[in-house]
């Protein structure tokens, strides 16, 4: 399988997920500035990764810093913290990351500035083994909307995936299909307006979907055109599944309203492939998630296991399980 | 404003309707073949517009033919019908105008082929005058999503039109939008799946559709996405209007079940702008519509009044008026 990122002795390597599927393009990052870059842009994307690429991002940064000691250290580690804080607000892991690292950075302070950073340096490694980790716990129940399908496929099930496209950015069609396609899977790509008709000529068994965000409510944020299909899902009584690791359950926000959406670039609504499609002097609303209510949502499948409602407290239960292996 | 479509001493003019909003490019058709493939390609869209297309593209047709009796020419014409019937099988307004072009010719069989000619041409032109009168009776009722919006603009009301770019052909982004600038209204394009989340945040105080068909019993045939756009419009509890003039409206077709859905070209979904965005090997799901069962909608708006439940009473009633002028 295709590496998503990887740390290596030249830098961060990213596939440039804006370029796929038609071409497999790398991105090489040295600096902590070129990775933040990176986040924005969606050359990476999906809430897992991006709290890896931050966590690499920072150690990059560190490495480049020219500190002698360690108090010095701290002060380019907080900046270079915040500028990867600055790139994405709505995906908690990436604030999860920052957090984790800056943990870290807390038990390291006497030490010698090489032994810092070869520390944090190792430690984004170890979420990214983490993380690949997770991802092989979905034999067994699957963090993301993908390793469900995956382990439903190896349990021998007949599964055809209908991929909603997913404008403005086309991560539907462009990333879910070909990782689709790479494990074998048939799948249908569909424009998002097409779903509502799918389910109602009964195509449709059970929906999957990821998160960004995860309230203490089950409120559940992701990429925008979710609620549409949660609303669809709830008309046509077809079970409605949110995958996600539980680094994606926030504690600390209590319902779907107090999470932040992000407003992205008009243009990425406006331009398609660099031709403009709508005319000059119309608005554009381009929130990059929505939130799904709790109430649309059938089970959250986790690493650590399945929460149904109320999810106040089966999520609590498995976010602050004794095994939590990310805290 | 544009004409959409012309007569003219050359042929048969249309504004192509896939290169706006940002280039205005006239085709002319000299030929019915070519008033078929403009239909066909969607050069021209909408159901009235179509109707008066196929009249137009019949009577081109007949003006072309060297046949010099009334027997030989009624053999041309029928040919002439079949390939302008074979364009796109879902919009009942291009069924409707061969049939009047039909009834037509039966009323001038033993004329002379010249003037058979003359009247047909004729003919198609007063469709097109009829089209633009039911257009304009829109003052009060309103027969298209765009008629009921200007109208409602007109009576002094804050109107703020959020428009769905409706993938894959992006009707609302490069037409609808396009439209409502050139009359000055405020308008915001949005992606399809946002659709859900500006319900949900109150912004959306009625939704207004057209429609290409409606069955008897008010099922509605439209453009793909307005079934899901309906059934978000129950969930949030938001009005859901069809407006279309009265020709829309298929008697002979009892229910939404019966009207056929053009699947269209998987490269619509495929490629934007020239360029693949699904990978290879993937299928591809693309009915240009879709159906919408009368319990969506809150009523149905005609330049002859307003049908409300039960529609097969109220949509009898106004089809089968008087002061029908299509019959």
């Amino acid at each position: 399988m295709i590496q998503t990122l990887e740390w290596t002795d030249k830098g961060v390597r990213f596939i440039d997920q804006t370029k796929l599927p038609t071409e497999e393009v790398y991105v090489n990052c040295t600096t902590h500035e070129q990775v933040a870059d990176v986040i924005r842009n969606m050359v990476v994307r999906g809430a897992p990764a991006i709290g890896v690429a931050a966590a690499m991002g920072i150690a990059l940064g560190v490495q480049n810093s020219k500190a002698e000691n360690g108090a010095d250290l701290k002060k380019d580690f907080d900046q270079i913290c915040e500028i990867i804080r600055q790139t994405r607000p709505t995906a908690v892991n990436l604030f999860w990351a920052i957090r984790r690292m800056q943990e870290k950075f807390e038990t390291l302070r006497v030490r010698p500035v090489a032994q810092i950073k070869q520390a944090l340096i190792e430690e984004s490694q170890r979420m990214h083994a983490e993380d690949i980790a997770a991802n092989q716990a979905m034999g067994r129940y699957g963090a993301t909307a993908l390793g469900v399908i995956r382990a439903a496929v190896e349990q021998g099930k007949k599964i055809h995936v209908y991929a909603d496209e997913t404008r403005p950015f086309l991560q539907g069609s462009r990333l879910t299909a070909w990782e689709l396609m790479k494990d074998g899977i048939p799948t249908t790509v569909i424009s998002d307006n097409m779903a509502g008709a799918m389910m109602n000529q009964g195509k449709i068994g059970a929906i999957v979907v990821g998160a960004d965000r995860i309230a203490a409510n089950g409120d559940v944020a992701n990429k925008i055109g979710t609620y549409t299909v949660a609303v669809l899902a709830k008309e046509h009584g077809i079970p409605f599944y949110v995958a996600a690791p539980i680094s994606t359950v926030d504690l600390d926000t209590p319902d779907g309203g107090k999470i932040p959406i992000e407003q992205r670039n008009p243009r990425e609504v406006t331009h398609i492939a660099g031709r403009q499609m709508v005319p000059d002097g119309v608005e554009i609303e381009n929130p990059a998630f929505d939130v799904t209510p709790a109430k649309y949502v059938t089970a959250i499948i986790t690493e650590r296991g399945i929460a149904r409602a109320p999810y106040e407290e089966s999520l609590r239960q498995l976010a602050q399980a004794p095994t939590n292996k990310y805290s």
